[in-house]
């Protein structure tokens, strides 16, 4: 009796979110045999008028949808640590909080990149434009034209920042003690 | 053909919350006929050690199990808009979304108090400490013993101010706005 042996090639889907309050960007992509493809990506508009809450509601059902669309194994959230006021970072973290929740909620492991971190990461340059971000995107992905928000891009750069950062290595969401260590210069 | 009219009690069931970073106090209550009772209030201790998203998860879930476990109508949430640096309003910010994502995900409205009024509400000032809003609660609901953790009460606190601000009223999930400009104090 012989067995059938089919030649599998492993994938890995990542899905990359940057949260905003009013708008989240996201992308989604597939490491095949070190090959990366570019699933999908684009925002989520909450708005910028409408009840705090339904725009919190709304960022939970998309996030959920998108995972239960895309079935990614792996999360990746752009998260900045520093902000303008108290007020502006609550709210970010609500935000952050909710979006993250979808994920946890299928228990799909998140790793969080702070905004140079992940312009580091593709461009080789921390301090780059989010244009510059957005242009080695499209070079990677061969995407035609420039999108319209760089959300979209910011988010599917936390992706690819993520498949560079720990593609091999085993995954696991980091510790908040951790990346405060690791990210000093991004505390206030 | 007669028809059996049953009568019932019109009966209304609100889950406080009191979500911190480490330690979340829950309380749930029933309004029937006016007359307030308490099903259930306690704390769920995410420890301080440990990974940040492990907490998070931890929240969601136990959140997700009192809304399906009490089924409440409304949920009423301890909101704090002010705190020591950007840091820590993220991370609270985060266990705020987390929480409110289980009760947004079963579509249940949420309302959000600052701790004055909540302590204004129940005990007639809003700069009562922790210990006689515990003991004005430990009067309404009969309860003898002095609860170890003030979160518990703090969130019981939250869902009898709840029922005294909007009982009656159609209730709604309040904007950021509105709580901002209806608490300018709470602002830094």
């Amino acid at each position: 009796m012989g067995k059938i042996e089919k030649k599998t090639v492993k994938e890995k889907i990542i899905l990359g979110l940057d949260p905003g309050t009013n708008i989240m960007g996201y992308g989604v992509i597939t490491i095949r045999a070190g090959q990366l493809t570019l699933n999908q990506f684009g925002v989520i508009n909450m708005g910028k008028q409408g009840e705090h809450a339904l725009k919190l509601k709304k960022i939970f059902e998309r996030v959920l949808a998108l995972v239960d669309e895309y079935k990614p194994d792996e999360v990746a959230l752009e998260a900045p640590f520093f902000g303008k006021n108290v007020q502006s970072m609550l709210k970010l973290g609500r935000a952050q909080g909710v979006a993250m929740s979808a994920a946890l909620y299928r228990e799909i492991p998140i790793t969080e990149y702070a905004p140079k971190k992940v312009k580091q990461s593709v461009t080789g340059n921390g301090n780059a434009s989010k244009e510059q971000v957005a242009r080695m995107l499209m070079q990677i992905f061969s995407i035609r034209q420039m999108p319209k928000l760089f959300d979209s891009t910011d988010a599917l750069a936390v992706a690819v920042c993520h498949h560079y950062q720990n593609g091999i290595t085993k995954l696991k969401a980091k510790s908040w003690e951790g990346f405060l260590k690791e990210n000093p210069n991004r505390i206030q």
